[in-house]
């Protein structure tokens, strides 16, 4: 239980938020003029991030959305639509800076940082952090995917990030990933934490047909069978039947949570791995704000389960930290609503 | 029935939208590196600007949010948490660009143009435009709101507005409101409009305890009562128990889909102005999009009336057009994805 010993000295330093300085936040709110409350969801970002920070005016000019990058060995069982080989092709347009996040990150004022935790490239493109733990998982539905040394590891990895990020200025960040194949590994995850039943928990990925759903579900069955990972030990289950860019983003969650930093999570696969890192460290959900609702189905269960309400539901399934990117605005839109608009004192002057 | 001879006449020209823009405008969208479909409204929303347009690359650099004003009788009643005299003050307040919607345009490169086409100010502040068509309605609950001409008068105005903006150069537009009262009679239309129940679309407005939604609901079914609007007559249903800025909107919707202007709606008086709208002439519905859900009861019916899916769920009810601002960056977001994005023929090359 050396990992277990590891991880908690790791998260113990995870502060409690600062209810002085929300409560300083809502009385602010509450001066501005539109009814109490009539901002709904904007006032409670201003407020939580005001608690997360400790500061009363809190700042979120620093925008970075970290991207981990996984190869998964499952994906030689045909669980995706798309080739294993398109993790690292699209590595390279990561590398370009034409991929989803990184267009809609650059319209929004916000920075990328991709890091390469576990895909199979030999070498990474320029612009990609190599951190990788391993090339790839070992095929979960015929053994673990990794050890126990190795999701450790990636969970290391995460957190050294969300560290890093925190030293470099970002003051809101997002978590995204890139993995062939990484619906499959977080439909088991978010299955095993939540209790809930396979079917319940998977989806079709990048587009699977019926055919590949139904195979998809079978895979994910035979790897639960395999590995009977146990369900209060979240290590166990990101070992083995979860990956690497998992772990990393449990990691960076972690990370973020001791250092301060609020997290907006992006879709199943970051959101199951917030899942993970409250599991190992509950004091972290204070740190995390959920995005949009992706149309997979898991989805919806993780978010009730770390109690996240997503702000955008734009029936997205992309990844990468896409849908995080497309609440920033609405984070921008808390600011300047709390930095800009009138009070009711001022009315009629 | 002259007034329904000029609304044929005004409406008659509002053309189809272009498929083939539409069909090229997607088969670009499939060209991208991502999952085909996987930014489910992101597409969407391009691909209906497209049709809207006419233009494959459609342009929505120049954004503006039409905030209409006016005042209701009905207030007398005492259906709402604020005294009427707010709906001038605020008007006050948009005149030195410190209301919600103001500050959240600014933030998002979007402009606002505010127009009293009913408030029971006399001078109206700098900046406001005075299209005044009488000083507020009157109580509905005593009466017909307006008469016939009135509320067509309304519809021209906004009519007006929305060539007067396509003619500014405007590119993407957005309504919202003022008026305090107004969920009031926008309960009522809606009711009418939808065949739902009082019980079903009355909500507690700017923020109603239990016993003043009780009383705001009886005095919807007394002004139902009292003036038996006919459901199949939009504009009998907007004169007796609707408002000059839910008539200004309405006619804003018509003027805009006449002049190929896409138009986001706001909350439930924008929706429901809408659904006048589309009731006047049904070939006016493709040029609309939701923005988000508001608390009140009746919006997400109305939307679904208008066949249409919020992006955003952030429990707001503040009005003005701030919800649909708030979707503004959801459109830019489409636009970038659309233009940035590298296609798969260009990975690994």
């Amino acid at each position: 239980m050396q990992e277990k010993e590891k991880l908690k000295e790791w998260t113990e330093g995870i502060p409690s938020v600062d209810a002085g300085a929300e409560r300083k936040a809502r009385a602010h709110m509450d001066q501005l003029t539109k009814p109490r409350g009539a901002l709904g969801e904007l006032e409670t970002i201003w407020i939580r991030l005001a608690g997360i920070t400790g500061q009363t005016q809190p700042q979120i000019g620093n925008k970075r959305v970290a991207v981990f990058c996984g190869d998964h060995g499952v994906t030689a069982e045909g669980v995706s639509a798309y080739p294993a080989e398109v993790t690292g092709l699209m590595m390279e347009n990561f590398s370009r800076g034409k991929a989803a996040v990184h267009v809609l990150a650059r319209r929004f004022g916000a920075r990328v940082t991709v890091v390469d935790v576990g895909s199979r490239l030999e070498n990474v493109p320029d612009g990609v952090m190599d951190r990788k733990v391993r090339r790839g998982t070992a095929n979960m539905a015929q053994g673990p995917a990794m050890s126990r040394e190795e999701a450790l590891e990636s969970i290391r990895i995460g957190m050294e990030t969300a560290e890093r990020l925190k030293k470099e200025g970002v003051q809101l960040a997002a978590t995204g990933e890139m993995g062939i194949g990484n619906t499959t590994p977080a439909a088991a995850v978010a299955g095993i934490l939540t209790g809930k039943s396979v079917e319940r928990m998977t989806g079709r990925g990048t587009g699977l047909d019926d055919a590949g759903l139904k195979r998809k579900r079978e895979v994910i069955r035979a790897s639960l069978e395999v590995n009977r990972p146990d369900p209060t030990d979240p290590l166990d289950v990101l070992a083995k039947v979860g990956g690497l860019e998992m772990g990393a983003m449990a990691g960076f969650v972690l990370g973020a949570a001791r250092h301060r930093l609020p997290v907006v999570l992006d879709g199943v696969i970051s959101t199951v791995a917030a899942l993970v890192a409250v599991r190992i460290a509950p004091q972290s959900q204070p740190y995390l704000f959920a995005s949009h609702l992706s149309v997979e189905p898991a989805h919806g269960v993780l978010l009730e389960e770390l109690d996240l309400q997503p702000l955008i539901t734009a029936g997205m399934r992309l990844g990468e930290g896409s849908g995080a990117v497309l609440a920033f605005p609405l984070f921008d839109a808390a600011e300047t609503a709390a930095r800009e608009m009138a009070t009711f004192s001022e009315l009629g002057r």
